[in-house]
């Protein structure tokens, strides 16, 4: 293992959060908050981001996929241990594991909270709350790399263990002027909502954190009500077709914009992404159509609802967990789906899906007819073999970790549509789940360990599990083989 | 399509089917019972037997993989449609579509029961519900094989389709031997636990049904309280131990028998197996000691449900529904791993969870190390690429059919615990759930076309869904290929 390496990246890092750091702390100061538990902390990242440079100075030897997969894991570690100081410091949660557990939440872009109110809290911390979603959704390393140098090996390496997806291919030439291209798109489409937002009739700081939070797929809300709270169809509307927006693969963007060509919009995954989201709101709206004056307010509802749950923002407009059953069932399913690769939604992934139905329909073929030849292919191409082991291993993994760590939250004793769906929300980074922790309810109901095994959940969802696992892979460790 | 060759196998499953049910005749005779609803179903077994055998005179041409699948899962489809007829005769189930449900359930070894309570029922039917068990716990198509003569090539393909487990090359020589083989194994273990029960003090009647219910891995039974009905430590040791020796694959038995080699033993999956069975055992037991006397009274009670769960079973000493929060789910995921291949237990087999762990750990393996080879193996010999991707389509299946009928059920509005474990219990083979369908409840809560979907579950679950599938894909049904 090449320590020296990933020490130099970590130290950028933190270096990189000091800076980030500086936006609430203006926030704070514009609304006379203290300014306090942001100085200390930007003067911990230094020190920390010091540390490490120290470390790590005069880098030498080449990264690996292992050194890439560990660097991807620890800076998400990292910016989270000290990113969880300002709720600390600030006092609005005195508690590190919970604070903890709130800036994964955060940067994982999940947006499950343990605040059971949050009109209450400062102006700069629900800033720096909203802003992790932000920063979490494309990516903290392709952050790092869109505005410092980095070499295409590197770069490669760290791409690939950041980036949601199955298929990452095409990502990869000249990857800095992709990850600058995708940021601007990124940013562009963040500032297009804020005026939206402003045009009917959101305050700034509204706009900005709701604009956050949608970005990033997140979900943490500056209202108690979250989007319900203003009450109005058109910020519905905004949100809830913004959120749709995030969603989707951004290659796809830079593809139509960059190369100014549509066959961008020829993408299996997209078709398939907005067919689930069609019928799924049609269908809910049939079934809560009872509980709403009309089949239109009806649809409202089940839109915004089923565009933030496949979206895996989680923000609410209505409490879905007094909805039918079939509405619940329909939107548990949604939470394991989730977004796009490469979008900055959470979950499985609409392309996983598309590549394991077409994998599926190969090998029943195969059963049929053992000496037929059936090849997948996605979007024209033909899918390796690896891609198409790798994406079920994915879902093996998936499945393992949420049962996992279902029976070890099981051992506090609350029920287990709780259970279950906390575990589903935070591994699909989501934000609410079913029962205590639907809409109105959050996560402080869990002990300090549980905590822990959900914001565990939530790294590991975010990372899609591989890097996170490197972490414990026997060997990976030792430096004596190759490397330094 | 050869459709002669199908009617000609269809033909001999009804006819055997005929000559089942003069037991449970029998029965009806020593108990002064009404012997009509089993002769008015023999009279049309025989019936449909004799124009199947007119559809598929003078069979000729080869048998394929596609005959092989449809053929089994054609002949579990029938020996349902006509089982279920003594439950409408007899009026104990005036519905067909419940008494479809009650024997596929019988037939696939789920026995999950519409019928609120047994003991006024007559023994005749309660005999035949039970006896489906012990029919279907080794299949249906192996009894044929072990009673008929029928060639290798045949042989192979119903067999491949009908026992379960992701690995079948080692049965596949002298298959008609094997079958027989089998099948005394099966009865000799089957008459040992009448017989011990029959020691411990139960009558004849419940010692056989039990047995059935036993050997099958079924769980029906002819009393309210299930096995907790005989109130006594000796029944449960007895019943759960052999629970635990029909989850076995059957192979090893016959290794050790026929071949006299203790090799046999050193599989991975049996130790896996048992190992899981001791672990869920003591766990669950300090889960619950506070609602019982003493640990020890917890350990018997916890051995048992977990053997019966393991097994897919279903027996019930106790309403693990009114258990904490960790059994009920450990329990839940008890239910989805299942037994071991081979055995007449369901679920998604222990051998499958075995392949996919070393594949998992393979693949990370290749990702850390991308040069490197790795090869996965199972009791010594290397499982080929085809085999660990069937694996893994299996499980996608499983979970595809689990979450699409879990989002069909939960249209009747029930609790999504009840509608989860509902399909779970079914797609599993084990019999009851969790909330209205545990131990206390029954399936009777359920609409018609819930029950369809329920019992496609069972038959899913039981052939392990691909021959099922292949009746559904397109282009098995036209003939103009090749054979006829």
């Amino acid at each position: 293992m090449n320590y020296r390496i990933i020490s130099s990246i970590l130290s950028r890092i933190l270096a990189i959060e000091a800076g980030l750091l500086l936006l609430p702390l203006a926030v704070a100061g514009i609304y006379g908050e203290s300014a306090m538990p942001f100085l200390w902390t930007i003067g911990l990242c230094l020190a920390g981001a010091g540390v490490l440079l120290l470390m790590g100075r005069r880098p030498s030897g080449g990264m690996r996929p292992r050194e890439g997969f560990v660097s991807v894991t620890l800076s998400w570690v990292f910016i989270s241990l000290f990113g969880a100081l300002p709720f600390v410091f600030s006092g609005v949660i005195p508690n590190y594991i919970s604070a903890l557990f709130e800036i994964i939440s955060g940067f994982t872009t999940t947006g499950a909270s343990v605040l059971p109110e949050v009109e209450s809290v400062p102006k700069g911390i629900l800033f720096w709350r909203s802003f992790s979603h932000f920063v979490g959704g494309m990516g903290v390393l392709v952050f790092m790399m869109a505005i410092l140098p980095t070499d295409d090996e590197h770069s490669m390496h760290l791409l690939r263990a950041e980036v949601p997806g199955p298929v990452k291919g095409k990502l990869l030439p000249k990857m800095r002027n992709t990850a600058r291209a995708l940021y601007y798109i990124y940013m562009a489409m963040t500032a297009l909502e804020v005026i939206l937002l402003l045009c009917g009739g959101m305050g700034l700081f509204d706009a900005l954190t709701t604009a956050f939070g949608t970005a990033g797929t997140g979900g943490f809300g500056v209202r108690n009500a979250s989007i319900g709270a203003y009450n109005s169809a058109y910020v519905d509307v905004v949100v809830g077709v913004f959120m749709l927006l995030f969603g989707v693969n951004f290659n796809l963007y830079y593809i139509v914009l960059a190369k100014r060509s549509l066959k961008g919009f020829k993408s299996q995954e997209l078709w398939v992404y907005l067919l689930v989201v069609a019928a799924a709101t049609v269908t809910i709206a049939l079934n809560i159509v009872s509980q709403y004056q009309s089949f239109l307010q009806a649809m409202r509802y089940s839109f915004f609802q089923v565009s933030s749950i496949v979206t895996t923002t989680g923000f609410a407009t209505a409490d879905f967990n007094l909805w039918p059953s079939y509405s619940r069932a329909l939107l548990v399913l949604l939470m394991l789906m989730g977004a796009c690769a490469g979008s900055t939604g959470g979950g499985t992934k609409v392309a996983r899906l598309v590549i394991l139905g077409k994998a599926t329909w190969a090998e029943i073929h195969k059963l049929l007819s053992p000496r037929s030849v059936s090849r997948v292919t996605l979007d024209g191409e033909r899918l390796e073999e690896g891609a198409i082991r790798n994406t079920m291993i994915y879902y093996m993994l998936y499945t393992l970790f949420a049962l996992g760590s279902f029976l070890l939250l099981s051992l506090e004793g609350m029920d287990l549509e709780t259970t279950f769906t906390s575990v589903i929300s935070c591994l699909s980074n989501i934000g609410p789940g079913l029962s205590l922790v639907g809409p109105t309810g959050n996560f402080s109901i869990w002990s300090g360990p549980s905590k822990l095994v959900l914001s565990l959940c939530m790294l590991l969802g975010r990372l899609e599990i591989f890097p996170v696992l490197t972490l414990f892979a026997s060997g990976v460790w030792s430096g004596r083989r190759r490397g330094r």
